[in-house]
């Protein structure tokens, strides 16, 4: 029989297990990403759907839910990581045009309830206003690009 | 006959008045805003296209075009206005989601070459996705919601 003690403890390993967002997961190494950017406080990964080529996610690693609730501290150093990778993979993907994002809640776009900026370069000839529809890369293509935009700290 | 000094001057003042964007007549003076939130070194005032009610936009007083040459410290002084005031927006009208964006270069869909950030909540009934339509504001209903939402620094 279990102790009230290891009882709690027991539903309170579930609820952690179920409650992590897959962002939680990545950051902890559970999950692989296409890195793009890692230092102390924030890691970078190309998103799982790419809105076009470098489409590139950025996370601060204590978690907050979004912008509603992240300390200021922490939105500080995702948004310094930000600006450094934007003009990076402006320069280095040869984009003529840049859109930054940030979405909040469920009716606010949010899909991944971790704190998370996109960083969605544009192009000449890129489709996301007119269909919206996702480059499609290969394992191959994302592990190239990852590192063809990689950014040491 | 206008000396070197003055001319050079003259051509200044005319370059500088050519090529001031909308956003520092704004912060100027010069072209009125409702305006949502000021300290000495950012300004917030709703978006005069309103893609949903409480359409904001965020700036720095200090130029710079937008994201790929801003300097750090502006950067940071703008994103901790834009937390506050979502958070302030978010309560303050009753939006169950709420998007930031910051737009870069003409492809990037930027139209005010001052770096400025929206901040566009999201309610149940919206229609930003569907239609894009705008919702449509007298001037007194503006002035109205800019009072409602305005935060002192």
């Amino acid at each position: 029989m279990l102790s009230k003690y290891t009882t709690g403890f027991f539903f309170d390993r579930i609820r952690s297990m179920k409650e992590k967002t897959v962002f939680e997961r990545i950051i902890e190494g559970s999950i692989p990403c296409y890195k793009v950017y890692e230092d102390e406080n924030v890691l970078a990964f190309l998103s799982k759907g790419q809105q076009t080529k470098g489409h590139t996610l950025v996370v601060p690693k204590k978690h907050s839910r979004n912008i509603l609730d992240i300390e200021e501290v922490d939105l500080l150093r995702v948004i310094a990581v930000v600006r450094k990778l934007s003009v990076h993979i402006y320069k280095t993907l040869g984009a003529t045009g840049l859109k930054i994002q940030q979405n909040n809640e469920p009716r606010g776009g949010q899909e991944v309830f971790h704190t998370h900026f996109h960083i969605i370069p544009r192009y000449e000839d890129d489709a996301i206003y007119t269909t919206g529809k996702n480059v499609e890369l290969s394992h191959d293509e994302l592990t190239t690009l990852a590192k063809k935009i990689y950014l040491k700290p």
